[in-house]
């Protein structure tokens, strides 16, 4: 069992405690690695030894937030903590020794399974950085600069810089106090929001202008061929998230983009689906998978015919009055 | 001469005066019309008689948020007030006839020309939205939900979403604080920022599939042809904030958007720069003006034209090393 812990009581805890690790979640985001900087450095500044565990799996985009954290080889920790992760089968890749050791889980997820000795769990928060930030008023009544930094990376990532469904007067709140403690906002938002590479938004640029609408604009499909990957410079970084694309689009319910795969003979499809429509039930007839609002599978067939084959079957699942 | 105005003295103001009648600038955005709606809700809540003046070249987009404000034929005001607007040249086409009698202009551009009899500016903020909400604040205490929604529409579209450079701590405080007194923040975003129209997803990737490079990647232009909103089925509200496409581009620090009016002889320039090139000194140039990162300007030529003649004067402001 879990001892669930308030705000207060998790910043007593971390007062009393020392020697810290602390670790991230599988396939980091910017709201794990935002949280893990933020309370190492929350952590150093009331005198606390506070080391990161290196993950593997890291990209440069976030990796930049936690290097002055990392733990050398050979810290020996007395109490480990982890941040935003719900359970043991989202530790990170080299995390296989914490599995039962967990001092302390701070998370927001709902579906939290209680692995750790104590939890500090408010699924309210939109991010984990919600959290971090109260305890680290709790225990040290302001925040640093640095500290501010992780905080703005943790709070703004995990609501798509506050546009997302999941926002909340709170979290723009902590942003705002964020800002106002030094986060860097302005340096930030360019760069993990509004910067793109010269080849992503040519192919972005290609996929927009060449979306087709079929189904009285109720399908919208992107079909994304080599030579335009090659005419645009596009690499996979440059493509990342583009499968959200023809499902922005106004009055779209079923968003398909199709992706012509080295072998010209074959294609890979991702569906994105408003709620009136089942995309997992899409990807099943063609022997994919997903949830219900994204799913995918591959095609044995080149694009243009694979095209046909899918919207004979989106008859089907398109309703006639939505 | 204007007398300039604290938020206290006009909150004091606006409580001794009655029979408002509210003007938008030329070409309307959301925090002119966002300030609007706020204002005359905020005023009406205090027992005054107001009303915003229609202004002709609102777009469905923003129209709603007045709708319930609109000034009758024949309503005789006794102030007109007018919210977000620098200058005489940007009164709405229908605004000739107060060209000399605004009793108050509420701004927050530096380039304020102080036309009014009193002016309440303050230039430091990120939208004329956060001066609107202080002054609610200070005549009566709170906002109402009605209130907080244009409050939060005019926040956040001038800022994208609080993505934009402009966006301050204060920025995302007000906005919190809106989404706190009622702002169907999640509905207006989705609406606002993350759905685009058919026509809107086509110009964009005509723009971004058409962007020029210049001075080595520093400088990207954006050129919208009359020709280009026709085959994209664009109006006015598809080619809302497209003036921030260039600037996203990696590397880049003056980003031009250059569109032909309907006179081909003429265009309209927009120019979005990163802190180390004056956008507001480069439209200068030009008789134009704005902020130090986001400023326009008018041109009597053809765009062809216009464009070299630009990054002529542009030499001067490109920095070698950066």
């Amino acid at each position: 069992m879990s001892t669930m812990l308030s705000i207060a009581e998790t910043a007593e805890w971390l007062k009393k405690h020392d020697e810290y690790l602390i670790l991230t979640h599988r396939r980091p985001d910017g709201d794990t690695v935002g949280c893990a900087g933020a309370l190492a450095q929350g952590l150093r500044d009331i005198g606390k030894n506070a080391f990161v565990l290196p993950n593997p799996e890291i990209t440069p985009r976030y990796a930049v937030f936690i290097e002055d954290y990392l733990a050398p080889d050979g810290y020996s920790a007395e109490h480990v903590i982890i941040v935003d992760t719900a359970s043991t089968s989202l530790f990170p890749k080299n995390g296989d020794e914490y599995l039962d050791s967990v001092s302390l889980c701070i998370d927001h997820h709902p579906s939290n399974t209680f692995y750790a000795q104590n939890t500090c769990l408010d699924s309210s928060m939109a991010s984990c950085g919600e959290i971090v930030f109260e305890l680290l008023m709790a225990f040290s009544g302001k925040i640093c600069a640095k500290s501010a930094k992780c905080i703005y990376v943790a709070v703004s990532t995990d609501t798509g810089c506050f546009s997302f469904a999941n926002t909340t007067s709170n979290t723009l709140r902590v942003a705002s106090l964020a800002v106002a403690a030094g986060a860097p906002h302005v340096k930030l938002n360019r760069r993990l929001f509004r910067t793109k590479s010269r080849a992503r938004i040519k192919i972005e640029g290609m996929i927009n202008a060449g979306l087709e609408f079929y189904f009285d604009g109720k399908v919208a499909i992107s079909l994304i061929t080599s030579e335009m990957m090659e005419t645009a410079g596009a690499d996979e970084d440059d493509v990342d998230d583009v499968a959200s694309i023809p499902g922005s689009v106004c009055g779209v319910l079923v968003g398909v983009t199709m992706r012509e795969l080295t072998s010209p003979q074959d294609c890979k499809v991702s569906l994105r689906t408003s709620p009136v429509v089942n995309a997992n039930a899409i990807a099943a007839k063609f022997g994919g998978g997903g949830h219900a609002m994204a799913a995918g599978f591959s095609l044995d067939k080149p694009m243009s015919e694979g095209k046909l084959v899918l919207l004979e079957v989106l008859k089907e699942f398109i309703p006639a009055d939505a």
